[in-house]
């Protein structure tokens, strides 16, 4: 794979299945690669938010990447998830990762402390002037410092090295906004969606694809919205992203970020194992509970049976309670300053 | 014009115009009113936020609506804002509204006390069971208690006076979800969407028109983008998308709302008078910078002549100066809770 | 009473009592005006946000005032809310409230349009500039544009009719600023705080009082802890702060506001009426099972007799409920950008 | 030191000295903790927010407990930070810390990813079911998961290791809360304040200590503060705490948090080396701009000359002037959801 593939399309952001000790399960991610590029992902993205890389050590975060990086063998690129500690810490790791033949890496803003624009720009143009391989910026206001227009702008002219930006925070008018000030200096430079409810709008409006949870369990459709859209084929690229923001609001809302896409992923046939954020049995019964509405919503799709006692008639899950769930989860989530 | 006829289409939330003693300038909004239609304005929306509602006096409101009616003559449809301090005063505003003849009233979700879902649903309920007229609910996060999904889909379906929503927050995905929620249970319920930033998109993934700002100021291209994205003209649609984009945010994020507007107005030949809040000798200064700067975008689409100081050569106002205001502003804005 | 009684004290930001068919119930509101002064509240502060100035009419709100103040003959002095639709209508009220003799005004920051500190400075000038009558500015930030400490020094350094602030906001740290900003250049500005959760504290780091909804209801309570507090008496007072602390948040969370202290306001023996803002049936229901668990706060003070079905033995409600209640109900504010 | 000693008083989150090429300053940290506990704070509190635990290596987190346990030697107790990774990496960090001797372990609640309450218990709970050591909960909404009050009182019931909170919201009613809520079933829990502008009002109406980051410049202020405030010497702890406000202003709203602590211990006469997060030459200059007026603040105090250029006159630096910079940056900080 040449290290000038145009970064676009699909990348999935993977979740890690872990065996029954808790630790990386090599046999079932090397599966887990497998079948993601047999269903049309354009690329991977490991050491995501939706692959928790703050739970894991740094030992850990490394492997996952040379894991993948091994049994990948360049049929996909690869955008390896690169922050660490700080400044010195990341930049070896971007080495390290470069090393391994990956296309690129993603560094979220500085998280914890948050930062002024002016700190998040001196973070990322040190990391980028000593990056020996492609930087992408990655946004996610929800989580971290947020990376505003200006400041994609300035790293946009003053380092060659910075080719992307991915951008989780669903607003759509502040992509178009990232878009107009960069393209005119940076033609090349990559935009990326980690927002699914949006994938379609986002494409249609200039991005060059996605960075979504979605397609790590259902790639089949993820992939699919991405080509209907492109085609201009716009009524059933509009069908599709409804149902696809049904299963994204299902797998994002019902539980603690990313237990969902865990289920979810377990129903597609992956021992994925339990995730390191304990949850308490409140918790462990809800998501039994939202597993079999997942199970519903899968086998609405063809990806697997139904479960045991049966789905509702008609649609699988109507359209109110999935409201309803969104409602009182995105509430939650506001409560917490991260929507 | 029947009272059936459905709501489509681009409504315009109109600036009053005010004399030099501060009162409502009454010939120079029929001016406007006209000028309006003439442009291919849908339907005319008075008393929204744009036309600054809560500055006037319930007689002033009043006075609004009924100078409008009747320089409107039914060539378009109105929607009237109706809100008032409380359910039995905003109920016999909507019994007169509906004697004059407007299609519909609008009324913004309670606003100061942020209510409960419960409270919102309770509010609209007594107007709705006590209203002659068909009412569209106003969401509009940043200023009023929210309109969650249940709650719209619950008066939706309790309420068949309840006829439509007009949505300001701009969030696709939350647009989305209320339309999948009680599409089902009323078909012919109808989408505004109030952020004019993404009109294409919202359009394209269902929304039945806007009301939108912009469409007060450069109504040829509201309209024009109507229509490029309804025939599927999805190039030149964006395109225009973000020439609007840019107008819509140096009007919205370069002054106190709605002073932008005002004097985007004003460029347009119209003798708008000065807004009811006071401003600051220095939001003055900066109301006049932003005028030449407006003008130049006014110039740049063919509508007003250039300022007497000339405009940049090339892009009339550059992007990046554009996205430096809007970060400012949003930065602003959100330090207030607004964004 | 002199028009320079100095601004201190806890002054009641009082519920308007309703009849049965929703209008102001004069003879009960000279009653409760009567009540408040005899259990000693230093002043009396109407059209506030506990007595839901929003949802009377221009009329409603004149006559709120000049009942109170016919009644009050100058016994205590009065702090009448003031703000209307724009300046001129405001700067009228000020007017009218003069020549009734009432003490001063209070005018809340613009709400709805969240306004920038220029914008906020703009309109408090012009206000303060024409007022007949000293000037409080009213901060609450959960509601209205925030007034922040450069703006409360400059219209205190430029405008001599700005005689006081009434804070809500709750934080502690911004009134020591506000007074470390002004005092020096304004040794008799006043500072209230409307939080009576932190009412102690806030003496102690120099406030001159409260105005505060727990006097509506408990003024023997809330006015014995100002005593004890100015009288140094330190262990008794923060014993009353956190009994306070159960009642205010028992009034303020556990219902839509104020609905919370009209309930309470009713089993203290008036006749308070049903509030202006519908409530649904959820709601009354849980209005009913609130009113019992104040009224065992209020029987545990002696204010009242138990509740028909009694009390819980020993704490009356028990810590952890309430706090459950709070925190829920916090979560609630917070979802709706109020806390 | 016996591992009863009551957690009370002042603990000092420090910052951590670095030599030229970034690394650990071990003489100079030794000299630091000398320093302290010579100058009377109760304890000392390594790897929190202000000692930039998430911006140094596993290892060397570990490293600089060891260096202050071993220069401690049980001089003052020592709450040590001891979050890592995951549960798994926590707990085996409690038991390392353990060996050494601490006091307490401090625990941050899950970041990055921001918990349900559910998730928050979750957490605690496992870590405190399995630690070797007494654990302190800490609370700091603006960067990580929010810890509620029935989840604290939850943990208290649940959990004899857990031991204490740490809370840097300044909310004060939300420590009363807290306190109402826990005492009656722990007596013995502790509660510190981690925000120094309201350290005196939190011990006022119950806290146990503080951990101040001004403990670590000036902790002859913060103990004195301390200790007028138990005694009782209300006029002269108000007049100090005001002091204390002026110096935790400015050094924690004119930089990127922690430079301004960084900056006023170099002028201190300790050699603190540069932060690991970079900084822009406008912000380095911006920073030497700030070290001159908290020299000023320094000098006033007598704790060092003034700067060369000479102070202000009378105020050292004008309340004016320090209510615009905490304005402005309080705004920042809102912008980015920190405030």
């Amino acid at each position: 794979m040449s290290k000038n593939t145009p970064l676009r399309g699909i990348f999935t952001p993977n979740i890690v299945p872990l065996d029954t000790r808790g630790e990386i399960d090599e046999p079932e991610l090397r599966k887990y690669v497998d079948w993601l590029i047999e269903r049309g992902v354009h690329g991977l993205y490991p050491n995501g938010s939706t692959g928790e890389f703050t739970r894991f050590t740094v030992e850990e975060r490394r492997r996952i990447i040379e894991i993948m990086a091994d049994q990948t063998r360049g049929r996909v690129p690869i955008l390896a998830g690169a922050a660490e500690a700080n400044t010195r810490e990341t930049i070896k790791a971007c080495e390290h990762y470069h090393s391994l033949g990956v296309r690129a890496v993603a560094i979220v803003s500085p998280f914890y402390y948050k930062l002024t624009p002016a700190g998040v720009y001196a973070y990322f143009k040190e990391i980028a002037d000593n990056s020996p391989i492609d930087v992408t910026l990655y946004n996610i206001p929800m989580f971290a410092s947020p990376i505003d227009v200006p400041t994609v702008l300035r790293l946009a002219e003053e380092c060659p090295r910075v080719a992307a930006i991915k951008d989780s925070s669903g607003d759509l008018p502040h992509m178009m906004r990232m878009i107009a000030a960069v393209r005119p200096v940076r033609p090349e430079f990559a935009f990326f969606t980690g927002w699914d409810a949006a994938l379609m709008p986002m494409l249609l409006i200039g991005c060059d694809g996605g960075t979504n949870a979605t397609s790590g369990v259902v790639p089949e459709i993820t992939r699919k919205l991405y080509d209907l859209t492109l085609s201009g084929k716009q009524d059933e690229a509009r069908e599709l992203q409804y149902r696809l923001l049904k299963l994204f609001d299902a797998m994002l809302f019902s539980a603690e970020f990313p237990e969902g896409f865990r289920a979810a992923l377990r129903l597609r046939g992956f021992s994925t194992g339990t995730g390191r954020q304990p949850q308490s049995l409140v918790q462990q019964k809800e998501l039994a509970k939202l597993s079999d509405q997942l199970q519903c919503l899968l086998a609405a799709e063809g990806f697997t049976d139904q479960p045991v006692g049966g789905c509702p008639v008609g649609d699988s899950v109507d359209s109110d309670q999935v409201a309803r769930i969104v409602q009182t989860v995105v509430g939650e989530l506001k409560k917490r300053g991260m929507a």
